[in-house]
């Protein structure tokens, strides 16, 4: 019998008990043994839950009771989490984790107090929610090189753009109701902005790396600045506009960005819609590989969880495989990333024989709807390039990158 | 240091040695220790061959070196690799294989004997070549109960499929190209008729049971009968056709079946073109998820076998788990399943009117071509049904079966 406690009853905290209940049999079997939940940690007390009678309101008690080999860290943010987390693995106790923040700022070192005192620190529901995606980094493209990362890391995000598409909608209504069936939190700034896939593949580029990318150092754009007619273009482009988080290792080291990508209809990210999320790994062995499943979600996020406990259950007192040293590694700046821009432009203010002098030979995109604005793609053309030149004039509406 | 011995020095077995060499120093880093190949199993010699003083023609010179603990099978065919593989297993010797063959064949044995020996049967590149599909089923998916497997696991004839779609060809012209291009085998039959992916479907089904379906006993029909004219009414319907394995986990049991499937364009699936490979999985928690890759070739194949070695190396003495009974388990008879139907028909023998007595209210397709023929979709229907109904009249071109 394996004993776990869990940190935080709430959505991911919950289900994690929820899944272990529901699948317990096969759990036992593929983990060896029964795995059992011992304690919940919670401020509140949850009368008439099923597991009314394991919460507890102090930390301690986990910590000290030797039978507890395995925590679940579901609280989210980085305290108290940060601190239980240290504690549990100075005491040998394993640690799984769904906590992003925590992982992206304090990763390697919980790693390293794991190896130290022979247990895990395991966060597979930190990325990609149910998706397989860290434990197929580690333990399967183990032959591989792995150079290139590209993701749909954020549910919520995904969920606006598909829906804009689908609609023809703008991105404040969407946003709207996403906001009121549950898909967008009320404050939405940490997926719309980004921040929330920009952590993701910090987490996903420092394990390419066995180095650390910090979240601070990557260049991050949301979607609030996309529109309707944005997806016109798109359509008339056989193409569509995904939130992208991307990282490349190159001679000048890790291109790492976050930010709206135009790609094309026959991108295999391309099908990927509403909350769902997928990884594109790209390796010297392989080649591409992609990773898909439910981003987000109580069970999909507490099911990563419980395959880190069953991983903790079937390697107690032994460290698994994860190579995430401390050391530092600063991204390649983007500016000298070389790609195709869209444009869409007031014809007023920059007309296209101007918009031909700035970035080259571009290509005017007609689509079946009119509008007032136009629109073009210019040749490749370095990050800075584009920037110096988009800032010698006005009347430009927006500009989103090409991925082909 | 981890010695390994290749059985079979084609073309996986000599990219297993190819990786190895190339990302060496990573997987010793993986691994957590050097991995040497000391024997090369062929008939044939190899002068000039970095690995020539290597090759031996006796078997047992790998048998009874203590040194060895892994064995890569990669020699195909079930025999002598399922001699070699039982003594390789009773001597200790974990194994690793491509050969979907005897997996499929004799999988749970292999598995059983390595249990008792405290080693390892692994096969990963057996299925999807280098795509990880069988570690995340056994490391990833653990808290999942796993209902549901459908994939394109053939690369030949998904290649054949995405030419004749893009180029409006024909089958024969497009499978003499693919020969050419060294796609497509001479003798193409395993690969058209869908017998390879018959014997994916088997192991991916045997795992999802934890028991045995043979592979002899699953409904396999090839891509021989798809036409250009099916791609046009397909675009018609704003769908493709994919060869699908499908395996389903019902209250009735579980059907298997590899077929020709229209799906429609906005399908997870509808983007893996060309030689490319991928497997959807739906589970009880975290509902779909998918695997993409190369299914095939040389590295991408070499890379999963050396992911074997690599797990071998990290569980040295210990067996891994992988629950795949040796008990027999017969697929639901498929006669049962509902679904819709596309036929297309010649009018002169089949009109709208028969069509709609014999099918129910049909659904006419109009393609943008001209077409002697025509097409309609029937409403659900059990398989039997449709038979029935069909054999009780001419003029039936081709039926493919829609997948939603």
């Amino acid at each position: 019998m394996v004993y776990a406690a869990i940190l935080g009853y709430g959505t991911v905290g919950s289900g994690v008990a929820a899944v272990l209940e529901e699948n317990k049999e096969m759990i036992a079997q593929k983990a060896g043994t029964q795995i059992s939940v011992k304690y919940i940690l919670d401020l509140r007390e949850f009368p008439g839950d099923p597991n009314a009678d394991k919460v507890v309101h102090d930390f301690e008690v986990i910590l000290k009771d030797k039978d507890i080999s395995v925590v679940c860290e579901t609280m989210g943010g980085t305290e108290p989490a940060y601190t239980f987390s240290k504690k549990a693995l100075l005491a040998g106790k394993s640690v799984c984790t769904s906590n992003k923040e925590l992982v992206a700022a304090h990763g390697p070192e919980l790693l390293r107090l794991a190896r130290e005192n022979n247990c895990n620190y395991l966060f597979e529901a930190s990325v990609g929610g149910g998706i397989p995606i860290i434990r197929p980094m580690n333990y399967s493209l183990t032959a591989e090189k792995i150079d290139g990362i590209m993701g749909i890391l954020n549910g919520t995000t995904n969920y606006i753009l598909t829906k804009m598409e689908q609609e023809g909608a703008d991105f404040e209504s969407v946003l709207k109701e996403a906001q009121e069936k549950g898909y967008a939190e009320k404050n939405p700034e940490a997926d719309i902005e980004g921040y929330d896939a920009c952590r993701k593949i910090a987490i996903l580029s420092s394990l390419m790396l066995s180095k650390t990318i910090h979240y601070e150092d990557i260049y991050t754009e949301g979607i609030t600045g996309i529109t309707a007619a944005d997806f016109c273009y798109a359509k008339a482009m056989s193409r569509t506009i995904k939130l992208l988080a991307v990282s490349r290792l190159t001679e000048a080291g890790c291109h790492v960005m976050v930010a709206p990508f135009l790609i094309p209809d026959i991108h295999p990210l391309r099908g990927v819609g509403g909350v769902f999320n997928a990884v594109f790994v790209h390796s010297n062995m392989l080649g591409d590989s992609m990773y898909y499943g439910q981003g987000a979600g109580k069970l999909p996020t507490a099911s990563a969880v419980v395959s880190d406990i069953v991983d903790c259950a079937r390697h107690l007192g032994k460290t698994v495989m994860c190579l995430w040293d401390e050391e530092d590694v600063k991204p390649a700046p983007y500016g000298d990333i070389e790609r195709r821009f869209f444009v869409r432009a007031d014809r007023e203010k920059l007309c296209e024989e101007r918009a031909r002098e700035l970035f080259g030979e571009i290509e005017t995109i007609r689509p079946a709807e009119r509008l007032t604005d136009y629109g073009f793609v210019t040749p490749p053309i370095r990050e800075a390039d584009f920037e110096a030149a988009a800032g010698r004039t006005a009347g430009i509406l927006s500009r989103i990158r090409l991925e082909d």
